[in-house]
């Protein structure tokens, strides 16, 4: 027995907005451990809205919907719910002096169509709206099925659920314990190599792992549910330990951790810093960097050396080792990363330079060829890595930051 | 009769990530004129898919499913849609054949559960995916029934709806009437001040204008529908020229254009070149130029001047004027501008300098302070921007490189 989420409103279905409240919703009930196993979108339609609200009440327990409570004439929530269980709406006082109130102290008329939000189904609870004129309802049309109802308006669906929602879903006996949550994250493996590995850990129900594959990157996420905090911590512990240990180095971080933060967190503490030399990526790896917090007691910044004339003179590139082995080598990107520690003063250099595309390859250096090369205190050491073109220019450019951060993570 | 939508992915439920894909394809429907009645999202459950697959069939022509293509045991779409309409599945050789070329060209080990990704129900079409390893389908597993299913990854769901499912989905007799789509940006303006502008155009029906608000940029859409393609341009091109009469210089592009992309075509055109000295961002105002294809031919580099020292040493900025007045202000931010102009031999540079916090900041100059310096051949100005702190660090940034781009937009 579990709880559904329903969305009502034309604009989701044209694509005019992110259907963010679903996604906020999703987070609150996992986070009181309410299980949640299906969302729906539907139109400010009657019948496509009655036929949803009477599917799920012969599939779950909790009901929440969003959106389509205000005073026009699409909005259609509150009687399609009432129609969908052949109960009659009756006005209620209380809600109608609180809209007239409401509307008076922000200097707003008050409409003849603003009186219908005064109306609920026969027998249903006001769930009151501190920060807009529609109120919710809390309703059980029928024995173990409730309704709750919010407004598709963000902050006040959030208000309502807060100062309401919240309470009754905790006394609701839903919640199955409570969940707990850790996403580890890896660089330099796939995602179904990085499965194959856990074949064993990827059947496991408490905790549950689940691997997802980001930009270049991939995710493991262990949840474990318990009936508190710690004890579903005790849970995921030896699960995170074991994957660690199966994955070695391949695991770059934990939540919220990113290449980039991992990487200045360990140059933050040997006191050493870090500067970058880019060409492909134009700024990107600095920008990833400098998307840190904090990170400017390590990052001291660098150059983007996107034409040759700008590798030549504030990198002091060679002309001849452009001219002999092209802007795309080992020879270019090695000389990049000494030019950008010698001028910036930095303990440690990245550099990369290469082909982003569509334009710009050739048979010997294809789109997607990229030269990372890293200059620290012992010495340097320049790569190349073949990314492909078929993923596209920006992918490229993604994956060549991680690539390079991930290179100088391991060096450290 | 419509398409309706099932994403697929227990992280949906979980509210790890936003569900975009929905978002997505819902805009990408409504450009084709297919009626779209219902989204559904259910988790990574056999049982559950079975039984959404089954009650959609019941409902609508088409249904398109994103995500659980991928080799791992979570992923169970193919198989559950093959149950559905009990239908035994079938290996497709060429497809094995693609997935071990794509691994090997990326140098990644074939793992045996890769093989999975090869299955089919009998009957099925491939939807080849250029983009990554899983392709999808195109079944009918029923007269008048046909499911297409793509892969939760953005880059690859677009990248095979344009190729295959749209030159589909225009031959299936779908479309009701065609919908012409434009999308006009804006830079500088609030949505709601935005809106309160185009008050009697929003309460059109044909085209139908909505806004919506990006990351710092705000954002018209007007669609029309009309029996063919022209006969919808015509309808689109007077409200099209009405809303840029009203505001001006405040659009800054169309469709697919972006700050960057109509500042290079600007310069571009004039045969001028183009240079960056950031600090506060990183990298990240380079990153946004060299994200545009073909930017080489305008856009030199510049320099990343996070340290004070690079800020002094690379690009010229006087100790003195960092000591009197700050590394944000105005007299460093034309330092540094001038600075790169110089150094990099381009016609233009922009520089910025600010404060993105979360810490750094002062009564005097507090966090989302920045300015904005631009040096051209005429000359140079500067001037501070206040984005406040409450959005974070991030949205500074970003909102830092916007600002920066429409300043020399406006410039040119």
């Amino acid at each position: 027995m579990s709880a559904e989420v329903l969305c009502i409103g034309t604009e989701l279905l044209l694509g005019n907005i992110t259907n963010g409240n679903a996604r906020w919703l999703a987070e609150q009930l996992a986070s009181l451990g309410i299980a949640h196993h299906r969302q729906e979108v539907v139109g400010d339609n009657r019948e496509r809205l009655i036929a949803a609200v009477r599917a799920a009440a012969g599939r779950c327990r909790v009901l929440i919907t969003t959106g389509g409570l205000g005073p026009t004439p699409d909005d259609l929530t509150t009687e399609a719910i009432a129609a969908a269980f052949d109960t009659p709406l009756v006005e209620h006082a209380a809600i109608w002096d609180d809209i007239q109130t409401k509307l008076s102290a922000r200097g707003r008329p008050i409409a003849a169509s603003n009186r219908k939000q005064a109306l609920l189904p026969a027998g249903a609870q006001v769930l009151p709206n501190p920060a807009g004129t529609a109120p919710g309802m809390i309703w059980s049309p029928r024995p173990g099925f409730t309704v709750l109802t919010f407004p598709g308006v963000p902050s006040e669906l959030h208000a309502m659920w807060q100062a309401t929602a919240v309470p009754w879903l905790r006394q609701s006996r839903l919640a199955e314990g409570v969940f707990a949550s850790r996403l580890l994250r890896f660089w330099g493996v796939g995602e179904s190599n990085l499965a194959e590995q856990m074949d064993d850990l990827l059947a496991g129900t408490n905790p549950t792992v689940a691997p997802y594959a980001g930009a270049g990157e991939v995710k493991l996420r262990l949840t474990a549910r318990a009936a508190d905090q710690a004890a579903a911590e005790v849970l995921l512990a030896p699960v995170e330990a074991q994957i660690r240990s199966r994955t070695g180095n391949l695991c770059y971080g934990v939540d919220d951790d990113s290449l980039a933060s991992v990487v200045l967190a360990a140059l933050r503490q040997r006191g050493q810093t870090l500067a970058v030399a880019e060409s492909c990526t134009g700024g990107g790896l600095g920008g990833a960097l400098a998307a840190v917090p904090g990170a400017s007691d390590v990052f001291l910044g660098g150059v983007i050396a996107y034409a040759n004339s700008v590798k030549q003179q504030l990198l002091g590139v060679p002309a001849d080792t452009l001219a002999v082995h092209g802007a795309v080598s080992d020879p270019v990107a090695l000389a990049m990363a000494a030019g950008a520690r010698r001028v910036t003063g930095a303990d440690w250099a990245i550099a990369v330079t290469g082909i982003a595309g569509p334009g710009g390859g050739s048979a010997d250096k294809p789109v997607g060829l990229v030269h990372i090369a890293m200059a620290g205190p012992q010495g340097a050491v320049s790569e190349a890595v073949r990314l492909g073109a078929s993923r596209g220019r920006g992918w490229i450019q993604t994956l060549t930051v991680g690539e390079a951060l991930n290179r100088l993570r391991l060096a450290l």
